[in-house]
């Protein structure tokens, strides 16, 4: 209980443990010793590595507040959120797979009708978004809420940009009709880099890395009975496909954006004008449903 | 380089970092990712218990600030502080061995005479301390800088308490004489809890643990052509000695306190009372020493 040296200050830390509030207590504090210790023993750091490890991570929390959360962003980049999106997300065959929420999802978007212009009036090329949300077994679900949002055409959120546009845009709530289906007009997002003026920004920098992740809708869907599905839908041929910061990328999510030309379109906010389709089927996992082993 | 599952996203982040700024930011990166994804991969944690660690994080970082430091905490109270102590602290034989800094070091400690009183007038048993620094060969080291420090018989340090007692106290900086040796006046410290206010102390309680260090002196001793020694004198007896909450007790750090019967002693600030004697030889390394292997 003394005199510890390299080898034994890790048995005497998960002795200490032993008497844990509860057993995963117990096992979460030991799992952590054990790796913490064995990433400490390989890498050998010196004082002044561990004093800059000490306030990297000092900084990573002064950096968080209300509209930023950097050790997510750490978590994202360092591909923790997409392990424990595998972990935890073991999909029924045939369920839309999952990906990262991302920091800039907003509780409160607004409720939109189907049909509607999102965009705000912010400028881009056209996008119109048809989905539509279906049990495992191909049968509609009705009243699902459907969150979506994604950046401009520049790559930037409105929450990004809430001092200039003044209010939410390309990001708004609907709800399923009878059929399952949803859509609504908004334009076509571009790829757009993760904030890199902090820590997570820092280290990026420093591992060789860029910043961007590719172009994409992100959609958070809900049902009753169901599990909440968490995902995007990216745009094919996006040049950071390959290489998003946060490794989002699943294949069955990437679609190909169709350029429909000029034609009058009743009902809808927006006529008589070349657009983009997006279509996206997505698949809810009964909360009942076996997921595969 | 899309579609990671649970064991071949280590390997893409890995991938990512191979472009490193440099070999040893390589090192660090290749070796945090693998222990991270191994310690998720074991815990297998649920979205509530990843909630939880983010905010764990974020707290921790919300709680530092100029006088308080969470992170430094977080890492002595998992081990990881003398851990490293124990990699970069392989000592020559015969020198006096090393444990934390702690929280409680200020840089700008008063300078005071050998012989004075430092208790600041705070009440509590006096002590007298006699220390010398010495070379590993038992040279006497003269004109050494000594700083000290420690808490007062109720555990508080004295920047826990400069609201109420307006100066320094129990700390100061001193020089040892022609023949290696310094001493002064104080009062006995008492066993102190680490700060548990914060995430920290509620990791601890989580994990069935006290807060508590043993009663100690501190001190930081520099000289030219020396490695800079860190470390405590802690107190024979204390009931913390074998459950110190950073694991920073070396058997060679106790020493038994002397009580003295009141006697005349001149030239120095107390005299003719009862007192506690407090006697260590700190042996420095010199700089050029060859570590023990």
């Amino acid at each position: 209980m003394r005199n510890y040296n390299e080898t034994t200050i890790t048995d005497a830390v998960l002795e200490r443990v032993r008497n844990a509030r509860t057993p995963r207590v117990r096992q979460i504090s030991e799992a952590l010793v054990r790796h913490l210790h064995s990433f400490v023993r390989e890498v050998r750091p010196t004082q002044e590595e561990w004093e800059y490890g000490i306030d990297f991570l000092t900084r990573t929390g002064h950096t968080c507040d209300d509209n930023r959360q950097e050790f997510i962003l750490l978590s994202d980049t360092l591909g923790v959120s997409m392990l424990l999106d595998a972990i935890n997300h073991a999909m029924p065959r045939g369920a839309t797979e999952t990906t990262v929420l991302g920091p800039f999802f907003v509780q409160s978007a607004p409720e939109r009708q189907n049909g509607d212009d999102i965009s705000g009036g912010l400028e881009g090329d056209p996008l119109l978004v048809n989905g539509s949300v279906v049990t495992v077994d191909g049968l509609p679900v009705a009243g699902a809420i459907v969150d979506v949002w994604h950046s401009d055409n520049e790559g930037y959120y409105d929450v990004q940009q809430l001092d200039r546009i003044g209010h939410f845009a390309m990001r708004a709530r609907f709800r399923t009709g009878a059929d399952g289906s949803f859509h609504f007009w908004s334009i076509k997002p571009a790829p757009y880099p993760v904030p890199h003026d902090g820590p997570v920004g820092e280290m990026l920098a420093a591992q060789g890395r860029h910043p961007w992740r590719p172009a994409l809708v992100h959609f958070k869907i809900s049902a009753p009975g169901f599990e909440q599905l968490v995902t995007h839908v990216f745009l094919a041929g996006d040049r950071y496909l390959d290489s998003d910061v946060v490794f989002g990328v699943k294949d069955s999510l990437v679609r190909e954006l169709i350029l429909a030309p000029p034609r009058a379109q009743q009902n809808d906010a927006l006529v008589n004008k070349g657009h983009y389709t997006l279509t996206y089927d997505f698949c809810l996992r009964r909360l009942t449903d076996t997921p595969l082993s």
